[in-house]
């Protein structure tokens, strides 16, 4: 099958005749409908994470169940799902706590090693083995991966849309209502705007947020976050947004989304908040860029630094539910797609994201 | 009435002869019993945090009610009390969503101008006012307080002992139980095991944690925090602490506190986390100091910082339940209090926890 395949920052990325194993036991084989295109994907391209290569790229897709492994009961041939990137294992003490996006065989196996649970790929290029990506390995015309990382969702969601439900809708608005777990009537500030900060505004619209401050240095970004909910906006391109945010609001927030997830914007996050605020990491550097703040002050204020992985999702249950808040309206997916290109221009894709201005191109097989 | 005046911090503290005013509408006045010295008294008596002086100092205490400002109906002449310092005001947002330990009128007016709630002090020496710290100002033979920092305690009690559950317990007890909720069988490392340290310990117990490892450069310390409940100790003076946690707990702590609050030992909780754990600072470190971290780590393992003033109490429902967990055997105060001394040696009182090797000493008017 066709399939993108990375092998390092030095060389552009190629599409390549892949071979796929068939399913394992608890695996599907999964027809790919869709892929986007994720500047997580930029930071293993980049060289910034470290990551098992040769790999397949991509952990954000849609497709259609072809075929199931030995014991898969949850799912079956024709199933429309979502992937995740986290596939839970549901055995590790996390995942039987409920917080399957820090499940431990995901986090200590399956994503440093680029394999799938029994430790071996089902990637292949001649002789040569292939790593998979996050469980994924999305821009393919197909995968194997986990039964726990495909999500059975409704089958009149348009899966050429639905696909960037699995990583920046789920990452976005699960921040928000998982990690963060906004109150109604809470201050929220979101530093960025593109696919996440969008969607973090969104989040935030949902969990009944009273303000909603879109910060970018981008004006199309703050003016398209009015349209997800954001109710002021900050243009930060040249006076500190911090200073601007507490001519807004005096107190503070009580909660600081940084979106972006560099180091200045980390602190932005952290200075921005009132008594009891909570600054959530969103946005990811690269590995070994740090962050400070003052104890004292987060101390005596009460306030929280809160890291979030994935959302903190639980993805049979979120994934569906955000499906199911698209097509009842309240969740807008559509504005977020920035353009469909075929597999074959998925290192122009990264090309365009790298440049800028562009929020999710989904790779079409 | 006798009390213990702080100017600056090239004064030594002296006993002066202080008058204190009745009670205004809402406020109590108390006769103290016993009042602790912190290390926060350290700090102001330092310069190292910023504090309207000159002031009455000390901010823990117990005590019986004298005297009873207009419209207080919740206490009684001759009820015993623990001083909490944070009074909560019960009208602002945080004190209506439960947060009093975030009480904004005590974070924005009572705390950093050293003044009750209506803008004045009940301090005065000749023409000169003095101020109040934190709402309290317990080393003194009298008090006026806002009656929400007057909390009722049972009256078999002994008042020279439970002092310490205003600051020390509520303090490193509440940062457990209510800043970071540890759950049964979770694991936990406590950096420094002084009177703090040594309530995060029985803290931790309570809560029911399975591994509790008590963590300091003195052995004496350590070997206390056995009997506090700590399941392990770790001997830092030599050998880095993470190294030696990571040895113990191979996949890190669920919660790490650090009850020093000096920038080290803040990034050693943080380091010591595992998958979805959180670094609890309790430890107050002095103004300006700063402590760094990785986002990306913090982000992908789904970790939190989370900052614990007053251990998040909620000063009427907790400080009672902790002195009811004293007199019921389940919380150890009496080794925490190594010594009592009379009022007028406050100064030497500060220059023994200068110098270390003390805990609690509490002042007896």
């Amino acid at each position: 099958m066709k399939a993108v395949v990375f092998r390092n920052p030095e060389t552009r990325v190629e599409v390549a005749n892949v071979d796929l194993a068939a399913p394992k036991a608890g695996e599907v084989r999964v027809k790919i409908a869709a892929a986007g295109v994720c500047h997580s994907d930029l930071h293993v391209k980049r060289g910034e994470w470290d990551a098992a290569a040769p790999m397949v790229m991509g952990h954000e897709g849609s497709g259609v169940v072809l075929e199931l492994g030995e014991g898969v009961t949850s799912l079956a041939v024709g199933d429309h799902v979502v992937l995740s990137w986290v596939p839970p294992c549901g055995e590790c003490r996390y995942c039987l706590q409920g917080h399957e996006a820090r499940c431990q065989k995901v986090a200590t196996l399956v994503a440093p090693q680029g394999v799938l649970f029994d430790g071996t790929s089902r990637l292949s290029l001649g002789e040569e083995q292939i790593h998979h990506y996050l469980g994924v390995s999305s821009f393919a015309e197909e995968v194997v991966v986990p039964a726990s990382g495909a999500i059975k969702v409704r089958d009149d969601a348009p899966l050429d849309v639905i696909a960037v439900v699995g990583c920046a809708v789920a990452t976005g608005v699960g921040a928000v209502l998982n990690t963060a777990a906004v109150e109604p009537g809470a201050t929220v500030a979101v530093i960025g705007c593109g696919g996440v900060g969008l969607n973090v505004v969104q989040g935030a619209k949902l969990a009944g947020a009273e303000r909603i401050i879109a910060i970018d240095i981008v004006a199309d970004k703050t003016a398209m976050a009015l349209q997800f909910g954001a109710t002021d906006r900050i243009d930060s391109s040249e006076r500190d947004a911090v200073e601007q945010l507490f001519e807004l609001i005096p107190d503070g927030v009580d909660y600081a989304f940084d979106a972006i997830g560099r180091t200045v914007t980390t602190e932005q996050a952290i200075q921005m908040l009132g008594l009891g605020g909570a600054a959530v990491i969103v946005g990811l550097p690269p590995t070994g860029a740090r962050a400070s703040f003052e104890p004292l002050v987060l101390a005596e204020a009460d306030q929280r630094i809160l890291g979030s992985n994935y959302g903190s999702v639980r993805p049979s249950i979120d994934i569906p539910a955000l499906v199911d808040r698209y097509m009842d309206g309240q969740l807008k997916l559509d504005p977020l797609i920035s353009g469909r290109r075929p597999l074959d221009e998925a290192a122009e894709a990264l090309d365009d994201l790298e440049a800028g201005g562009v929020l999710r191109t989904l790779l079409i097989p």
